[in-house]
């Protein structure tokens, strides 16, 4: 048995300025920072001692890491960050006002974009202002590496990888992993542990700045389907009711 | 040539209580947060583009990588810690007041103690208060390897191993390195890379919060003996100064 704990940040600057954000990178505003003192407050109160933790490259899961490790007193764990963990990039969305988007675009096609399994957004223009072409931490990658624009299935190749490569093998050693990303990239990662099927998949709607731990067992099958998340029901329901009303 | 930046942490909550810290865990204090920040702000400046960072497995070198890097817009580096890279374990001393100690063993044993080359303070008993002997940090080493004190000698001994298995060949391999760690592990690199000798090493007096930037040739010597301190001569000078006169 090995004990993988999900968690989404919460509130970045772009959030609050209800705006597509990818791997456009953002901060954490002071409510996202206060959710992930929340986080690792709830982590203390389970006794989960993270043993490793793996974040994104961007700021505000990194952040929220950092965050939720210092309320634990576990700032000293190795760190294992990779883009694999990234966000989905949103294409030629990165930077939009989502309700904009919404009134200019019509329900139909914003929520295609936001909710749809297979179809990406617009690629992002070459010149665009949130191109992270240039961005140092994306420098040493290959050629093609840095998508113009992903879906939910495009997360889900380029997260795999990362999991089988690194993330098994540390739960297999019996490493308990604290993984602190986002919104899609935990829906790909859940889509895989529960075998969630592609239509399911983009409905579930995690909550922020919850942690979510799931009990694997040899196989990294999870105990208990779904995972449990940690705190109070109301206030993770209305977490995650919070982010489906994004837009509207 | 490679870059090499060194930092040792600012104040901590028992720099502030005057008390000796070694492996015992305190956290910055609101000061020391202050020069991390002073610290991160100097590295961008310079535009110093860090591309991983190492800590001690100690949260106060933790916090004082993290507030530098989240100045440099840099968290999302390549993070590596290590115990190796630990302060100094002050064996008995852990935990005690520096004045008492001044008051009460006179200034020629509180400066062996402090200052002494290869004089180790006595050990720390097994049932110390601040014996990490249980910390989850340490648990997974070897019998033996957490030290019950030491002096200089064996700090340079036990860090010189990271030194020229990991450091090293990330240097050589072209990466800028930032190290955020303690007075002592940093005179241990310090005496290694200028060729300090044994007397003049236990002298030297590292102001906190102020980068030390190495150009190192490509068999890692130092092209400027000493390397450069970033900032403000004279705030660099009173705050080596600060340290020098700790527990008079």
């Amino acid at each position: 048995m090995s004990t993988l704990v999900l968690l989404r940040h919460g509130q970045s600057q772009w959030n609050l300025e209800n705006r597509f954000t990818g791997w456009w990178d953002v901060p954490l505003s002071d409510v996202g920072e206060d959710e992930a003192r929340s986080a690792g407050r709830l982590l203390a109160a389970e006794g989960l001692n993270i043993d490793i933790v793996y974040t994104s490259v961007l700021t505000r899961a990194i952040q929220t890491a950092d965050i939720a490790l210092g309320e634990l007193g576990r700032l000293w764990v190795p760190v294992k960050r990779h883009w694999r963990l990234n966000e989905r990039h949103y294409g030629g969305l990165t930077g939009l006002d989502k309700k904009d988007t919404f009134d200019k675009y019509g329900e139909e096609q914003y929520m295609t974009w936001r909710r749809s399994f297979d179809t990406p957004p617009p690629p992002m223009p070459a010149d665009s202002p949130y191109s992270v072409l240039d961005d140092p931490r994306y420098r040493n990658l290959a050629p093609g590496v840095v998508p113009a624009t992903e879906c939910l299935a495009d997360v889900i190749d380029r997260m795999l990888p990362y999991w089988y490569d690194v993330m098994a093998p540390d739960l297999l050693a019996g490493a308990t992993l604290l993984v602190a990303a986002h919104g899609n990239s935990m829906r790909a990662l859940i889509k895989h542990l529960d075998g969630v099927s592609d239509e399911a998949i983009t409905e579930l709607e995690l909550p922020t700045g919850v942690p979510i731990v799931y009990e694997l067992d040899h196989q990294l099958r999870p105990t208990i389907p779904g995972g449990q998340a940690l705190g109070d029901p109301e206030v993770i329901a209305a977490a995650a009711e919070a982010v489906r009303n994004q837009g509207r």
